[in-house]
């Protein structure tokens, strides 16, 4: 059996892979430049999944298995795929370690006044009196209720604070103290001092946040988006920081990215820009390989009830 | 029964005090040159427990307990209380939650790379390549076990960390995985990614971070000091940091308070310097109030079981 990376890997990985499976072809390449000659005879395929096509999928005839090391497929040819009965798996759930401690890291900066002490700090200057809030026992809104809004909230109750989760379904949830459905986000970010927002980009999540949910927010709220950019226009969102409807706006995500150097995001005292890290993490491979590796000692005992399969009808 | 306060204490505390026990008279004063002259009729005093001294005790011919809403209590005539048999209790512990959010914030935002990311912000600059690390999973070593250590302990354990513990006894706590005696203190620093000092200023811990201990730490381990600022030379701690012994270190205590404006902390790019704030919380004043409402209503009942209750042989 061979197993084909067009996935780049480093040197370590690839030696303990060949190491536990000495009876196994690896073949580890650079890229699909590299990697498409040996399409033919792979059984099994490591990719980040966007250097995939129909053509490619036609061309590897014993092709049984794709291990997708990302976990958004939006370039998988999952038509082609699904005709040939190949399994697919991802990498979902992933990011959830990395963005739950972007969420709490930046809601405590905030609620600590990170900024204000850096300052004093290049000043010099020892000052005592910066307003500072605690972050526990706070309530903490969640917009976006899967593994990685799941995270935040695991987190949040560490900090004994009421979680309330917002999705589509409004079904209960691990670590959600509340459930409510998207219809009444309202009600959910009333209650909120943090709102973070985890939605994917989807026609019912587009401009889901208006001037209205904003109104509505504690003015000491703070809202943090870490999903899709698309989820508030960035008028909105400005204007009721101007208004002083909430607090503070943490932002990973924009409508347009890179955020452009002129636009007032950066400026705003009252915002904290990142460029889309939240999901960064040097544990990323690491995890990845870890669930291919779980995944190989099933596929290879006959085991076909692989982590992260994904169902081909619903392409996730 | 009149209970005396020679702490400042706000309005609506007053009220909810004069509300919830009619028949005791509060005499609220703005310190102890107000209150001084009601003294001998007091059978509780409410102090800051600074503002005492033996003739002060003498002349509170009817005291039967002092409410110190403090947790430090060095100023405190321990021995002239203790010959008149008055009891006394403290706010021991109120300081946990938000010194434990201080180090988990600290290290996050260090972790994280906050400052480099705050200059790009700054700089309008889209810049994805910060090098950052998660806190998840790593180790944390605690130096100095008490209910501030454990509250560190028990989030790391969120986190999903491995817990070290350092304490005189080395008995096991709440929230530690391991638990060491002080004279490991080489061997509970040496696995640590984190390691967070909460020790109070004695003989035995003046200076006991030694130049070795900080060569035996990982060369990425963080170092967060938030006890006392004598438990580790200024010296020391530079020389460790320019050798690249360590590589962080974030300090809320110093030995010198303030920290002069010329020392070279303030500017060390490997240091992070914050004016001794991580026990102030806005939820002070309301927590300390609690523990008296709950300690009062056993004090009516007769029951003299307090909260907090001090040992006036050991003077803690």
């Amino acid at each position: 059996m061979m197993i084909l990376s067009s996935a780049k890997l480093n040197v370590s990985i690839q030696s303990k892979l060949r190491e536990s499976y000495p009876e196994i072809t690896f073949t580890f390449c650079k890229g699909m430049e590299e990697a498409q000659s040996y399409l033919d005879q792979a059984e099994v395929l490591i990719t980040y999944g966007e250097d995939l096509n129909a053509d490619l999928v036609e061309k590897a005839t014993h092709l049984k298995w794709i291990m997708v090391l990302s976990a958004g497929m939006d370039e998988m040819p999952f038509h082609t795929i699904q005709a040939k009965g190949i399994m697919v798996t991802n990498v979902r759930g992933i990011h959830a370690i990395p963005m739950a401690e972007y969420a709490i890291s930046m809601i405590l900066q905030v609620s600590r006044n990170a900024k204000e002490l850096h300052k004093h700090e290049q000043q010099h200057t020892w000052g005592r009196k910066v307003p500072m809030r605690e972050i526990t026992g706070g309530t903490m809104t969640v917009v976006g209720t899967g593994a990685i809004g799941q995270e935040v909230a695991r987190l949040s109750k560490a900090f004994q604070m009421k979680t309330i989760g917002v999705s589509r379904s409004g079904k209960d949830q691990p670590h959600f103290d509340q459930m409510l459905t998207t219809d009444h986000l309202s009600e959910a970010v009333e209650a909120a001092d943090f709102i973070v927002s985890v939605l994917p980009s989807t026609k019912e999540t587009r401009h889901l946040y208006t001037y209205e949910h904003f109104e509505i927010m504690p003015s000491h709220a703070i809202f943090l988006n870490m999903g899709r950019g698309d989820a508030v226009q960035s008028d909105v969102l400005l204007k009721a920081l101007n208004n002083h409807e909430i607090g503070h706006a943490v932002l990973d995500v924009f409508e347009q990215e890179p955020l452009p150097p002129d636009h007032p995001f950066w400026e705003h005292d009252k915002v904290t820009v990142t460029p889309h890290l939240s999901g960064i993490s040097p544990e990323y491979v690491p995890r990845a390989i870890h669930i291919f590796v779980q995944n190989l000692a099933k596929y290879v005992s006959g085991d076909n009830d692989l982590i992260n399969r994904i169902n081909l009808n619903r392409g996730y």
